[in-house]
């Protein structure tokens, strides 16, 4: 079988773990260009993963011959138009969470992509972790009755430094941060959430409130069938990296998460220690890995993705909700798009 | 030193604890005798305990000779009441929690303790469990700088049985359950919460609804310093008796809670598991006796309560506040009452 | 049902211990009178615990009227005495381990308790500790099939001071701290030891090798039916008091032990921490009562001890096996004693 | 720089991880060729990782150009006779523990090794686990005082099949197992073995006895320095892959180890229970992959072996040691023979 060419657009830190997972660890790829912005960076990159192309930008990578498929690593605020755009160039597209930052680019990119009749998958990967996978399996399995009660966290070690505010090229903390814990509110309660309400704080940040963001929030929801749900982020959690989720059911209770990053103890006079998680990179080493690969694998075998870009809109209509009430305060009904409709159907076949 | 005469009022399974501790774990009390509306009740605890005297009801209790201090723990409904009379009979009073069930009844209470110059203390038991008196340790010492957020759950084994609806005579979840976790919001981050949001669900339950019941809770809080909270409810978590805390600051973060019973694991093909806590009464052991300890101390020291009924009432608003924003549907400012004054000062001596 | 009158043999730590339980926690008890060689002790720990007698020794103490039951918790070098004469006074027993620090006292001991035909109790608590108690009901239904391994390590947070080792009134290590674990090697896996073999360090206080003993012992354990395992003792675990035990099966494991003494985890940007547990006081809690419960209701119900004297002396037979090991260098057969036949059988009644 | 080129010898399970890691994740490295005596393997697992080259066993790939190091991964029996031949070729290796089988095969080992001046490491790959490091860098900075107990284990989750003991490719338990178990008590007590003590058992699996292996074993260890310790292995773990050391000290004890596969408790009726780990190329991930790139980076930047030909000797010696302590049922010294000089020393240069 012949392999996908891939190019990635962006390389951070996260772009750059992708390109390194798909240059090493899918046999079934091929790394074909390497785009970003600053073209020395793509080009560093490239050189160090035996890339041969870099590229500085979308429109050149989209030039490129043998590219299939296209993974969008950049601020968030760009990953609505690149979608835009690779789908109008026919590619396939694996794009970080969040698909957009406003629900207008994210219906704009969607009816793109429905146009095109190209893949879209949002970079939502816990859904590839194991622990979450399990967990899956096990309310599907009835393991815990009826969901009642959906709890989840997510802690980031260092508040990102005020040139990243002044950018604004991230979107708010709900956008950013709290987005990974939308998705797994909808997709392990298999429902949606209907209503929600948000308090915030700047905490010992005050500095932070005029670019409009805040440090921690914690975002009460009502889900449709009845459920109730609450979520926290915080980005100043200078112990560690942190992610926990409970589903708690009428016959039993499913906790994913843990602070110990390795199985080493130390016991003293002062107690005993752990040492803990420090990165996302670190925490969820697998999940990318599984992600990409599940990307390519489904390309290959002409199978839909695994999380959609309904999903994707799905988990953005939450996150404006939340930043509504916020700035509101009072609580905010989660507001529902109608899907752009796809002109070629995915079951058609989408291989470029 | 002469021994502190002590009655208890009420013997079901958390007055008989009491009474218990107070007859055989604190030798500077004597327990004179144990009053139940129930007489046969009172007259079965007291054998048991070999107790001499038995009361039927409040009254006769504070009729009998040598009780200096009163315990009660009747049904919530009628903690008011009985706070108000044992203070008119000039008794010191360990009441259990809440205070009352509205805010008219607690006022009434704390109006008669103040007249009577008595001590009241409210059963905020957890105030003295030793892995939460570390965490306030800590938290005073700074050890977690500013704190940011308030997180803590309760979960109840079983829901009540019907017939605990029907009768009415505990007040509604926020009242019997979460009224720990609101005392532990003020307690653990030193300020007072503002503004509250709440979700409920009757989730697998819809009877209980008739009765202006729930079975889970959600409440967001917002403080008056700008932190932010949220509780948990939930009266049916099959697994386990679970209660949870976590308190995240500015330089790290305390977690207080385990799911484990007993330090056993057993490994099988099937995986590790773990033997879980099954009761309030064994998790909290500790706290139980030494609140009573410490309450039957400070009367013989003349030392002003650790817990005083100023935090009942400040429970007991926040309550309020949460029923409300579970009637309204939406966020519920917490008004704050006037303490009421007290004629005779605790400071000027209240022996009886 | 009468109460049972207990006399207590020695209050030190361990036997005030003893003294408040069955004063407080054991209704069917009374507690007639403490005695210990220090008469000033005695007569405070009496006060104390609102007992009214106390006796400089055991004579006095036998003399007593209305003593049913002696329990001993004398250092161990005077335990058999005590028993031999408590049995020639007609009194039940429950003696603290070791029964006898040498072979010859032990059998002595058990000669006297079978002539008088009264009820000797060995003071292995651990076999009432609910952890244990729930792992030894495991392996009886079978969960972890054939018992293939043993495992078991015991620690002490401090070295006993010079003083102790200088008085000798205790046994060395292998009396006095291994002799737990040798019994739950038998009791766990229900078979004989045959044979062990002893590594042994004064690791760095060198100054004790002068009174035979040592800080650290590892003991090599091979079963009469196949099975082998290996207990390890330490006394200068300076973070904290330590037990735990694991039995390996052919269809599993059973893991007894934990560090943590209450649930509360301290995260911080030096890592994660929790408090240890620092005492066997407190380990051991429910395990020292329950074991005194036991005790007395067996009497009152005219049962044989859980915990016999046979146990005693096969632990004691172990313990000297490995003191062999330890002097001579090589693995050692474990000797086994006949019984002392009871002139007067249990079943015929000895209610004194 | 150059990348090193390497031959992979023998692709069972292990070298075909061995060669995925040097073919993904090893950028210095170039995987030139896998040989195995099954030329069908060789030919597959080149295949799938796009290898070009595979041979017919040690010769063929000697003969390949490009080769300047050799990985050795066949049975234990036939890696000294592999070390002799690659060295004579004059190849730098990384050799499968443990070296040999017997000390005569090991010390022709290392005499072909000193005289042809080349690098070599033994696998033990634990040194490198991230656990295991953070806890040699605590005994290093002092924090656990002096080193008194050494405690470890290795359990498999299932016995090998009867074919494994039938061919005799492999040296028993204690060359197979237990040997990672002396590396680490020599490494990370920094003091050499004295003299040990085995107790052994075939458990429930006596047809094991025939070929002269077992199925657990308990080995007592005395260390020159005073310090003592015990290594359990077991091949019948059926709850799963399990490995545990504790280096207890005279400040403080580090524990390395854990049951937990991944972070995800389940908490049920039945009680709460938790996913284990099942496999050594998971548990030891990114020790093998670290393993490898030091060997790599060592040899390009001219730098002497973490683990060296000296380790995989003692460690040699202390398993022949233990068969004959379980062959002879007594204590038995570990006996050590000297190294053999090398004609050219490693700090000459030896890059081929």
């Amino acid at each position: 079988m012949a392999k996908l060419g891939v190019g990635v657009l962006g390389v951070g830190e996260m772009g750059k773990r992708h390109a390194e997972n798909i240059r090493r660890l899918v046999p079934q790829a091929r790394l074909v260009a390497i785009a970003d912005v600053a073209a020395d960076r793509a080009r560093q990159v490239a050189d160090e993963l035996e890339v041969e192309r870099s590229c500085k930008g979308l429109e050149e990578l989209l030039e490129c011959k043998d590219i299939d498929s296209v993974l969008i690593a950049t601020p968030d605020k760009f990953h609505a138009e690149a979608v835009q755009k690779a789908a109008a160039a026919g590619k396939n597209i694996l794009c970080e969470k969040p698909l957009a930052t406003n629900i207008a680019d994210a219906i704009a990119a969607l009816k793109a992509v429905a146009d095109a009749g190209v893949r879209l998958q949002i970079g939502f990967m816990r859904r590839y972790d194991p622990p979450y996978v399990a967990a899956m399996k096990r309310i599907e399995a009835g393991e815990i009755g009826e969901p009642v009660i959906f709890k989840s966290l997510g802690r980031d070690k260092d508040v990102p430094p005020l040139s990243a505010y002044e950018s604004g090229v991230n979107g708010m903390l709900f956008y950013n941060n709290t987005i990974h814990d939308f998705d797994l509110a909808r997709w392990l309660m298999r429902d949606e959430v209907a209503e929600l309400q948000a308090y915030t704080t700047v905490a010992i940040r005050p500095q932070i409130a005029q670019y409009g963001d805040v440090v921690a929030s914690l975002v009460n929801l009502k889900y449709r069938g009845g459920a109730i749900g609450n979520v926290e982020s915080y980005v100043q959690s200078i112990y560690g990296y942190d992610v926990r989720t409970e589903i708690i059911g009428s016959k039993g209770s499913i906790f994913v998460g843990s602070l110990d990053k390795m199985p080493a103890t130390f016991l003293s006079s002062g107690g005993g220690s752990k040492v803990l998680a420090d990165h996302f990179l670190s925490r969820f080493y697998d999940a990318y890995l599984e992600e990409v690969r599940d990307f390519v694998d489904n390309i290959l075998h002409d199978r839909p993705p695994r999380v959609t870009g309904e999903d994707g809109l799905r988990a953005l209509e939450i996150a404006v909700a939340a930043e509504n009430s916020h700035l509101n305060q009072e609580p905010v009904p989660v507001k529902t798009e109608v899907m752009p409709v796809a002109r070629h159907s995915v079951a058609q076949g989408t291989r470029s």
